[in-house]
């Protein structure tokens, strides 16, 4: 069972902006072999030229072969089938992943057992604002949140091996359910756009239909409509690919807009300045609330090894949002029994952790110490 | 009657960082004698030590004597009462404004004839991160749209000598109807602030309800909800005093939003990407179309001097969105016909305001030349 400091070979399935940014950071941090294939030949010469890739391969049986982690760095829309493609062609012990910006249609859709055991999705929290292999660069990723979504049929192997990749190229790994993930990704980061979208719209006609320029009113207007109509070939996809999710943010938001509509249109003076003090309040509590950080701690954990224990673990941490630094398996996976050992940022939050586990009915131990 | 160079007292009621600017733009500027007045005796004195103002008046009474602008800065929730208490004791020829962020309400409360005539509601887009007088400076308004909303019952003289200050202080002076006034805030300024309010009241109800933290989502999150919440005392005034258009707007988006939830969920695919791309294009219409400027250009028009026709060409210009730079009035008020100077900046401009005066069944001519 190979140790991730021994990993040699990654495949990375379309080499754009972020697909070439993991390549350039695994070639650095971790000395590793990339091959990478990309639909479009020029684009995987023009890596390799580069020397973002090692080798551009021919296809995906090619690039895959010998790969111990693969990334499929591809458009949402054709996610599913270039992961099943990569489940085709790689070996029994190869970790497939991929950095796209919804979750529950791709890890819902996978099918059978090896789809499940062998593939973990992933989103890093990173872009930029130029797109294109030419801007890959290896730091893309430093101290950006990196969100995985493994499940119940995940083998702790692969996951300990895709967490400690991620951790290595400089993000910070994130374990959470891909309902929760696209749910959030729904609230925090579609719902702006959607919002825009109407806003601009709605501005538009109105001083259209009073001959109006648009006012100079400051930022609130510029701010909110920023991403108005922003990159319509990747929206259209999140649009489409987190449907329900958006959807349902939607509606939600509808429900708190006509409670406004109604406080405001009734002079309930009270109801305003109480629904506008806990805006005021909630950001507050967002926005200044994620700080983190401090020294790392360990968790030794004792665990039975049966399988799935550390998607769970890593599960349940994440659902209270402790960020994991870094894990390790000790022994070996193939043991009966064994440990885990989790390093945790910051002395109170590694005390949290350590009774979140203990609640899962672990035996574990704190203390301080590097990764 | 007073030609508008040779003003010589202006009165602000209300010395915050507005009210300071402008008496601070108009001592620089035109040299006037400033008289001030707080309902908090410190800021008044404050201001006169500052020399934001000359004197620091005893009272409305004491502030408004002698002077022939009276402007009304104070809080929108405060303003009915002061405009009253400013017609009453002022002389019959001092023409009022204010600088509030809600005109219908002001405007339409207007009590009697001699309150119509006198009385022009303003607002300047202006205002700076730190209120106080201690923050006022000169330069506050310089190349700021200053809207002004004359009516029917509007004397053209005094509306002259406002528009004039307000040019000549730096602002660029925009008639505009108060409705349209309030629906054009409600749209560009008062609802992006509620959708910020209900953006984060979601985002955080989300993310308690997952045990997540906010997400590293780039910044369409934080700048979509930068505003929310913000300043509640102002803010509780402006949704009073914008109940109808702004509840008329939430309600507005709320339906663009349904048929935008509607579209996403039923997969309609190109019902969403149309969706966007007139979102994108609205809003390059709308934040790229706003360029000004040009040579300014003369229109001299030939008016029946017959009350109001003042007020009549800039509302019609204002409803077009032409600016008006600067404006003359030949000869004085009193004679039976004259003439009126509006300053146009840039020809193609200039020539559509003249379309748009001859429509109104005035002779205009259109020449270059500064104002």
């Amino acid at each position: 069972m190979p140790d991730p400091a021994s990993l040699q070979r990654v495949a990375i399935l379309g080499v754009g902006l972020v697909g070439g940014s993991v390549a350039l950071a695994a070639k650095k941090r971790l000395g590793v072999e990339v091959a990478g294939f990309d639909p479009d030949p020029a684009i995987g010469a023009r890596a390799a030229e580069l020397g973002v890739i090692d080798r551009s391969a021919d296809g995906v049986a090619d690039a895959v072969a010998g790969a111990e982690v693969i990334f499929c760095a591809a458009p949402v829309a054709v996610l599913p089938g270039l992961v099943s493609e990569a489940l085709e062609h790689s070996g029994p012990d190869a970790v497939i992943s991929d950095v796209g910006s919804t979750k529950r249609e791709l890890v819902g859709g996978l099918d059978g057992e090896d789809a499940r055991r062998r593939f973990i999705g992933g989103h890093p929290l990173a872009g930029a604002e130029s797109a294109g292999v030419e801007n890959s660069r290896a730091e893309l990723f430093e101290g950006a949140r990196w969100y995985l979504t493994p499940t119940d049929g995940t083998d702790d192997i692969l996951y300990h091996r895709l967490q400690r990749l991620v951790s290595e190229i400089g993000a910070r790994p994130q374990a959470i359910d891909p309902e929760t993930h696209d749910l959030l990704m729904a609230t925090v980061s579609h719902l702006p756009h959607v919002l825009a979208n109407a806003l601009v719209g709605q501005a538009a006609q109105t001083l259209a239909e009073r001959s109006e320029r648009l006012p100079e009113v400051g930022p609130s207007f510029r701010d909110t409509t920023r991403v108005a109509g922003a990159n319509p070939a990747i929206w259209n996809d999140i649009f489409a690919s987190n449907a329900d999710a958006v959807a349902d943010s939607i509606d939600e938001v509808i429900a708190r807009l006509t409670e406004a509509s109604r406080l405001i249109r009734e002079r309930d003076r009270e109801g305003v300045e109480a629904w506008h003090q806990s805006a005021r309040e909630d950001r507050r509590l967002l926005l200044e609330g994620d700080a983190s950080g401090g020294v790392l701690h360990q968790l030794q954990i004792g665990v039975e090894n049966k399988p799935g224990t550390v998607a769970e673990i890593a599960l349940a941490l994440g659902r209270e949002s402790v960020n994991i630094e870094d894990m390790a398996l000790f022994p070996s996976g193939e043991a009966r029994s064994g440990g885990v050992t989790l390093w945790i940022a910051g002395r109170e939050e590694a005390e949290r952790a350590a009774g979140i586990v203990q609640g899962l009915g672990h035996t574990v131990s704190v203390a301080a110490g590097g990764g």
